[in-house]
């Protein structure tokens, strides 16, 4: 894994709450892989428009697909900036003050201008990495797409260049003279991700397996950021 | 509540899979009223920036708030448009062909110009909406705001004029021909959320007990939706 450090620009370096900002890019890395879905926003007609997608990624690249058809989507294989967020809320935090009541969340910010990836393998390649983040363990066992399929699709390729991270993972940060006061419970309720039982489709014709991917399959919420910065006790 | 139907307008109308487009205003206060933190989209310098932020539901208007040395909060307040989206994953859809994987989701994007408010109680208002969708129950209970910290916010309100929603909460779509061959296990892996066990603060100097808002709290995820489209069996 890459160990450069990321390259905030002035529209990627938050101008609040610094402390919170992550430069490293394993942090990015992690927060990326841990979700399933990101916001993509774009300008169209001089307005922003703000779309939920799946990707994945791969080393420094991120890869988001959608329909030919997707406004969105067009616009960002001509060349139009993106920008892309992935968050996780981890928890609510409770303070004393209503004002420092917050969450815990891990956030990934990403700026930047999209390549169309048109070329046959290097689509399929970019295709798998989507379905192994979406659905690992579904490529090489579901039906390979058709042509047709293919090319219904669009796949853009996003450098994770100009990116900032920014995580909370710890207790309010109420003012001394309240903590001193101990008039209010503080604390965090934590928010957990699981996966649930799978269902199989009623329609199918026999009763197949669940395959080993799907039934031990784990969300891929990385628990240990919040354990370091909550630890027990 | 109100009834009207929502009014979709171009950049609010997907272009693509309208069948999972829902026009109901109930399903657009569901997929809000679910949601901890919406993605806030808007234009500065010409690019898109996204931002997660929390928010609250009142009516038709949605409520967010931010640091008031936040720039995209500060050009929210000026009039520039915006774009709210708030998503839920609720699966993960295991297709028989790769091309039809996809994900049960709930998701909503407002399009509009935000107002700030600044009058002190409806600011106050505004707050405590807010307050009450992050973490009901602290209003009254947590410390109020001193006039200090209510000057450090900036509060704006949205109107839920136009909105879509759209819903995925089905079996894999796919084709007659791999449905019939039977060769590939088919179904929904479903993603739930839920509170776990509240974590007290370390810096409390004696320990209280933790309110009954927090002990109690469920998550608001809806399963009602999910469970409707994916029936036993």
């Amino acid at each position: 894994m890459s160990a450069a450090p990321l390259s905030p620009t002035p529209r990627s370096t938050p101008n609040r709450t610094k402390h919170r900002t992550v430069t490293d890019r394993a942090a990015l890395y992690e927060v990326l892989d841990a979700g399933l879905v990101c916001h993509l926003g774009i300008v169209l007609d001089s307005s922003p428009v703000v779309l939920p997608t799946t990707y994945g990624r791969e080393g420094d690249t991120l890869y988001l697909h959608g329909s030919t058809g997707a406004r969105s989507l067009r616009a960002a294989a001509k060349g139009a900036d993106v920008c892309v967020a992935v968050t996780h809320v981890d928890g609510i935090v409770y303070a004393r003050s209503l004002m420092h009541h917050s969450i815990n969340y891990r956030s990934a910010v990403i700026h930047g201008t999209a390549t169309p990836i048109t070329e046959r393998s290097a689509k399929l390649h970019a295709l798998r990495v989507i379905t192994d983040h979406l659905a690992p363990g579904s490529w090489g066992y579901a039906r390979d797409a058709t042509n047709k399929e293919l090319a219904a699709v669009s796949v853009l390729a996003l450098p994770l260049a100009e990116a900032s991270v920014k995580i909370r993972a710890t207790y309010p940060g109420d003012d001394p003279e309240d903590v001193e006061a101990n008039a209010v419970w503080a604390g965090v309720l934590p928010l957990e991700v699981a996966f649930g039982a799978p269902i199989p489709s009623p329609d199918m014709t026999s009763q197949l397996p669940v395959p080993p991917h799907v039934t031990e399959r784990r969300h891929l919420e990385n628990p240990r950021a919040y354990a370091a910065a909550v630890p027990a006790g």
